[in-house]
């Protein structure tokens, strides 16, 4: 795996080893010294042309904690800088010997753009492209979900909210079809769903009553309000009326129900705070283990042959 | 001690444990190698809702020599991303396996609001909150004096300035009073003396000639000009002639009184250059004497029990 | 060599030395882990006064290589914090046993005010300033020519473009002079020349038939717009039809002239992309140096002593 870029193109066997990666890092997370030397003398590029605080600052948690060294760039869209291209600006980074691109970028397929034309000591880590992929988060997110219910084969899965504007829903949908989800649901209203949703593998409900009913897991997605021009919902009061997970709401789904969120949450709006805090929120849980999904990526790109080996520090 | 928000909840035994680890960390600075191992793998969150380069910087560099990462993360007050809730960004931060917080924040109270919510792995260090505290520029004022001056029981100190809107002089105050300090003088023109100043523990002057006489310590407060809305001092020109800290005025005092100052300093607004560069100044001492303080202060909230072993690399 | 603040001070001998020590650094980048313990415990600043990525990139890289810490100040001309002076801020932070400064400033001599007035533990190395010089990028250029050519005393170099507001082009006339090389040419029209050119040690050229005619080196320089105030040239268009580099007026130069850019480049304004990409150009070698370069002289400044023994980790 020399690039991470999206999850269509991975395997289901390739997706475990990731998880299973990611499963032997969670350990470092408990050692006093959180820190293994796999990535000494690395260099991790965060390149941002999109604001992020919690997306980078995992990612440069996961690479610290990797002894990696970091290098944070962000780049406004606006100005590349002093007139000089992207690809200048990446063939320039990729001279100083640096390993890994963490590329978050407006434009959906800029990741894999990228990747092209980067040279062969360069992996490229999609961080977020536009309305493309967030593949990142979506294995994260699975990881929570196996980590808390084990096997995918019997869950049905609900995605509700924002799916036109959603890199993290189209990621989430991939992984969970080739991890062989039972079922994989989206609720939204239509005015927020791409056409031809169903091709992408879901079940398609514009009402929450019918599309939570008996669900294991309910991913509530952040309603974008930077993404949305024009009038896709009439109000946010109305959208949270409609759509909101409240307690209510989350009833209908199995009791023992997970209830996820990729961040950040806009309370009262897509979910409330009752929920967002309650028994059933595995929503920090979610952050918590991104961090080390992302060490498991950042090895896997750099060093495939070493996966097993990670942790004897 | 898990957290450090304030001087006043802690007794004189603390704060002069504080004050010999400090002085154990001074060594390291004499070192080759200016690091000890003592945090490695520990992540330190530098968490700034308000701008600041000195502070940050050192705690930056006080982190670092003790081998733990640092985060860096600016909140401009206005735009908690995202509409994210500061408890929202709080508990995915602590989410992330962080081990402090070192938060600076204009509202008064904020560390210990922060405190109160925050989860048990997670220590809070005050970086400065509104006019409440800042404790640890007083804990390296109090390094600065001690050092220099070895017992507070004989010392006279006199504060000068705006102690309306002084964070720092309410600090400085309390950790004078704790440590037994024989005298603790504020020296400043009516409108920027507090309410119920004398209840502070100080005497109360508005003339220098009276406050400065015989003192063992004068310290210097910086004019806040952007804390200051209305007309607090008629003019900067005025506020010298009254208050600016001349060697006229400075021979009042004793004639090796410590001449002290928080930074940044504003010549020719609260003190003279040929002061502030004169002999009796120690207020680059204070700055040097800064990173053994918030070295110290971060090793003894993460792990109360190595103090003594600190040096040990 | 305790600063780094221009080249003509330097004698051939020292900056072969500077040469020699970035060759043996060169070895790093070729290493799994790219990585030596020679700075570790040491505390380097970026202080930048002026927005720069690369610059700054590579020298963060180049300290973290040396396993330094990094501090990063940026610092817009306009507000010196808080009112505190330039030398105030300088005396703060090497109170705080920083170890070098490195200086990027608009105004030209700035490196050499502060080297001047700087405590002695602290080295500063001149990243460029104002229109005067900017030696470390002169320095990685000469490391190219060398590691390409060999011996300077039969080349013939010509740098053409912007040499009026150039610290590069300054620079690099000093160093190829003091190293010996046959002949220095700047090519440029004559409102981008100094008064008394001639007298930097250069053969002056407005023509660039004659002044590329077959020349070992071709140097282009980025067309300063932001510091071009008025007519200097009547238009982009017309500055590429009578200097960019093209393949046909390259083809006037020897057959294997290396083409040189200190970028970012503008692409159809100094040079052309089929130039910029093509087979003699060392654009990106030049970057890729750069790293090596500046560790070298990192290192030097800091410990004179160490630089034969730099790479035993």
């Amino acid at each position: 795996m020399r690039h991470f870029l999206n999850i269509r193109e991975l395997s289901s066997e390739q997706l475990t080893h990731i998880l299973d990666t990611a499963e032997s890092f969670t350990s470092v997370d408990g050692q006093a010294v959180k820190k293994v030397p796999l990535l000494r003398g690395k260099t991790i590029v965060n390149l941002f042309f999109e604001p992020s605080t919690r997306t980078r600052t995992t990612f440069e948690l996961a690479a610290k904690r990797l002894s990696a060294d970091v290098l944070n760039i962000n780049i406004a869209t606006s100005a590349t800088t002093k007139g000089e291209s992207l690809l200048d600006t990446l063939f320039n980074l990729e001279a100083m010997n640096t390993d890994v691109f963490i590329v978050r970028h407006p434009e959906s397929g800029a990741a894999d753009f990228i990747a092209k034309y980067v040279a062969p000591h360069v992996s490229i880590i999609n961080a977020g492209d536009g309305k493309h992929a967030h593949p990142t988060q979506a294995m994260l997110d699975m990881f929570t979900i196996r980590k808390l219910r084990k096997d995918f084969s019997y869950l049905s899965v609900a995605i509700v909210g924002d799916i036109l504007h959603s890199r993290v829903a189209r990621s989430q949908i991939e992984a969970l079809n080739i991890l062989g989800a039972k079922e994989v649901r989206v609720i939204a209203p239509r005015t927020l769903l791409p056409a031809s949703v169903e091709k992408l593998g879901v079940k398609v409900f514009q009402d929450c009553k019918q599309g939570l009913h008996d669900v294991d897991v309910v991913i509530m997605l952040r309603l974008q309000k930077e993404r949305m021009q024009g009038a896709f919902i009439p109000s946010e009061h109305e959208y949270f009326q409609l759509y909101g997970l409240t307690p209510e709401r989350l009833a209908l789904a199995k009791p023992d129900a997970l209830v996820m969120h990729p961040g950040p949450i806009n309370r009262g709006v897509e979910i409330s705070s009752e929920v967002a805090d309650g028994p059933q929120s595995v929503i920090l849980q979610q952050v918590k283990y991104g961090i080390a999904v992302r060490m498991a990526i950042l090895s896997l790109v750099i060093s495939p042959e070493q996966n097993g080996a990670a942790i004897e520090s």
